[in-house]
């Protein structure tokens, strides 16, 4: 699946991502970037309304976990089970979330759990961007399953 | 501002809870319950997604901390500085957020810090429901402040 196509699924299968105007950018193992626009994303005060840029880390870190078990297992179930978000600047233009697996161990235990027990974590860092301006961290761990 | 001004303010100022059929139940200082359809937040296996549910969350906390300072400063701003979520079940039906403001102290500490400094930080909790089971709890700290 390249990155068009990864849209595609998310506008289809995941209506608000398109209310949202999601663009992906870049779909692959090693990193995922999408990107959103202020308009439809804007709160009362003309910034991007928090809970946008929630949704729009929380899909790009379920996006690279995707990424990296559908090869493996093209049924499984990928969920999230926690995150946090800290806020550090207010965004007054479109806006970026990119999440990169900088650490090769943790995929690795990620596919060794699965494999195993048909079920496996990954914790994931994503960084959301005005611009080069950081705007927001997140922190999200995610869950793939395969109750089959 | 009853809940269906604040139900109005939100569809007009915030686009996305219109698009997501944010319903506003219960809107006072003491508590806030708003409701979302599944439908327009459903995920590719007809749960709720993990961002819409976030988002609901993040707007009630941030409607009981807009409750409790709008009678003091009705021209206080207030953004979300972080928070932290946990996702319990999976959500199968419409959900509902409840945010209730438990700790007077918490509520007081608030509009000290406010009315002195001009800012105040409220941390609040979120739990949201698929009738009465518990499917998720957020918690999350607000700013209020007025630089003018």
């Amino acid at each position: 699946m390249n990155k068009n196509e990864f849209e595609q699924f998310l506008h289809n299968q995941i209506p608000v991502t398109k209310a949202m105007e999601f663009s992906v950018k870049e779909f692959t193992k090693l990193k995922v970037e999408i990107s959103a626009k202020l308009e439809p994303n804007k709160n009362h005060q003309s910034t991007a309304f928090g809970g946008s840029i929630s949704c729009l880390m929380t899909v790009a870190g379920w996006a690279l976990t995707f990424a990296n078990i559908k090869e493996v297992d093209p049924n499984a179930h990928i969920v999230i089970s926690k995150s946090n978000i800290k806020y550090l600047k207010p965004i007054k233009k479109d806006f970026t979330a990119e999440c990169t697996l900088t650490n090769e161990d943790d995929k690795i235990n990620f596919l060794k759990m699965y494999n195993e027990n048909h079920k496996g974590k990954l914790s994931v860092k994503v960084y959301c961007y005005e611009d080069d301006i950081l705007a927001a961290e997140f922190e999200g761990q995610y869950v793939a399953f395969n109750n089959n």
